[in-house]
């Protein structure tokens, strides 16, 4: 507010507008000025700037609101901001353009499998699969936004570590710039889930919440007072790598008894009964199964004690509102989910405090991280419209 | 930036100002100008504005910088608004009057023993003590901030827990202020001694930092992207109920092998050899003499390796670019610190990222957290002034 010259308070206030229809959708002129505390004659002006410049259309809504003359309602227009957005996995890779407004307007994946996880291999798989796909629906993303399992520097891109992959200190986000041609940005895979069940899942509105997610690693992302928590150096905090077990199994970051060694994707494979070697699609099946047991929570044994455990630490130690289940977490049989929010609410003191934490799963499936990429490319973009 | 009329700018600006003499000391205008980006003429009207309130006053520096008319500095008036902030402990209560600066300009203290700890009689000690102190000084506080170990709601100053007081959801706040007439801001003993190294401490300028402290209870504030988190509904989390030890010994909280119970006071006594029941004044004389041992390490045994293991977890979880060292942990060996500093750099993956966690030792002592309590009233105070 230091220094409000009038053109970027026009600036800030046309990209709070589009935020807004970024990520709440359609809306009429009423609730545009409602929303930004702004006059129906600022909002005019705005909207028909943006009009102007094809970023959104207004149109008579389908269904009459009430008596009298309708509104009209100011719709974002999709193709007027396109980004592209990445999902690296450990065992597959996924891209997708998303379009002002958050729909994804197309997409490819494949599997990443020994020398495909190669870093040059996958910029390259990416570039030309992105290219091929942006060909074909005649669309130009103008930014990246990318999701990587791993410690991951912000501010550039760089990969410090990502084990599970088998990447250490590789520049990705400057190598993607490089063969895309558009402003690169690159996030842990936790953090972008966290920002995607933020901006357009069940974290919507929460100002404090923890987004906790279990695949080959364990990672979590946090929001803290309305906003993602970024670490410092631009490197987050890697939940999955809180001991929970002293003298437990010993984990690839050199500790033992790690929460990710302990909830993770081998750990649920050793409570199922199921060998390492058989893909992955026969977790999903056997959870699927165990919804039919009579008793899942005592077939998962110490897992779901350690689920809980970890659990009542980050309720404990970051005071969240809500936590939000992702990946393997967010298909464990209901049952199970109960008994651990069951005993978070009571063995948390903090939760005790709150009135107790909600603990709910995943709302985005499998394009979560596409999701959160798309956002994470969004950020600058809406404010360049 | 919205809506930014004029003289919403002008109040914005001149707080500003006076944030920057609040927290910084004196300064010229040209500094002033530099610092917050505006024009000579609009810090000239500020400062002629602040000083005519006798909130600042202008003053030819003793020592003149540099060849010419010599600049004239801005000093705030320690006078002009003065805060009481309170520090509740568990076995001893401290008072003590802060004027704009953040100097104290005079304290008084008191045990708590037995049935001086009820609220009741700690509300009506603290009025009388701060009353009679204002008399002495013939001067007013204006707002007050008090320190609390416990769980405790900033919104209101409910005290929902705590243990070592024995208090339990204490509407501690509400009751204050209607004895001091003033408004109060209630806060977590761990999150004002946070605040107090953020804005006076060691803390200053780290963007990211925790800060960890060990009384009878051990707890944490954090500042996460320049700011203090506060946790859901005014809740801040509990760092010292991360479970470190599963199976270990029974915590007041319901859990076992909490932090607290590994690293608390009692963890400390046992380490040391000293009975519950020999007064703390030995904690600190036996830590002192543990100094000159050959291998103080070896000497606490687990004690070092159970506090390596949670800041190892914090520093994952968080990703701070300092951990601060508070209270009991502050007053540890410096053979132990350093054991501690080298180990949490090696052995967590997120400090290895960042190229190294700095770990340091809180640099306010005993006032920490009148300080801290200080802080949090002048938060409201410098807006108004």
């Amino acid at each position: 507010m230091n220094v409000a010259r009038p053109d970027e308070v026009r600036k800030f206030n046309r990209a709070s507008l589009l935020r807004i229809l970024h990520v709440g959708g359609p809306a009429t002129r009423a609730a545009l000025a409602t929303e930004l505390g702004l006059n129906r004659s600022t909002i005019k002006m705005l909207v028909d700037g943006l009009a102007g410049d094809g970023v959104v259309e207004e149109r008579v809504p389908r269904v009459p609101q009430g008596a009298g003359r309708p509104s009209l309602l100011v719709l974002p227009q999709a193709q007027a901001a396109v980004v592209l957005a990445v999902d690296v996995q450990v065992e597959h890779a996924g891209i997708a353009l998303v379009g002002l407004g958050g729909q994804i307007l197309g997409r490819n994946s494949w599997n990443l499998r020994g020398r495909q996880r190669d870093p040059d291999e996958v910029v390259t798989h990416v570039a030309e699969s992105s290219a091929m796909l942006a060909q074909d629906l005649d669309l130009h993303p103008v930014a990246a936004g990318i999701s990587v399992p791993g410690v991951v520097r912000r501010a550039d891109g760089m990969v410090h570590d990502s084990t599970n992959l088998g990447w250490t200190d590789v520049p990705f986000g400057e190598r993607m710039g490089t063969v895309l041609g558009v402003p690169v940005v690159v996030g842990n895979d936790a953090e972008l889930g966290a920002l995607a069940e933020y901006v357009r899942g069940v974290g919507r509105g929460a100002s404090d919440a923890v987004f906790v997610s279990a695949d080959v690693g364990v990672g979590g992302g946090i929001i803290a007072q309305g906003g993602l928590l970024r670490g410092s150096g631009g490197y987050l905090g890697e939940i999955g790598h809180m001991t929970v077990h002293p003298g437990g199994r010993p984990c690839h970051c050199g500790n033992d008894g790690c929460w990710e060694t302990e909830v993770g994707e081998l750990a649920l494979r050793r409570a199922l009964g199921l060998a390492e070697s058989v893909p992955r699609g026969a977790i999903v099946a056997e959870l699927r199964e165990l919804q039919r047991d009579s008793d899942p929570v005592a077939r998962l044994g110490g897992y779901v004690d350690w689920l809980i455990l970890g659990l009542v630490n980050v309720v404990n130690i970051l005071g969240p509102e809500l936590v939000v289940l992702g990946d393997l977490f967010a298909i464990l049989p209901e049952a199970v989910v109960q008994r651990v929010q069951q005993e978070v609410r009571t063995r948390s003191m903090v939760s005790r405090a709150l009135g107790g934490v909600r603990i709910e799963k995943s709302s985005l499936g499998a394009d979560l991280k596409l999701l959160g990429a798309a956002e994470a490319a969004f950020e600058d973009v809406l404010t360049s419209l």
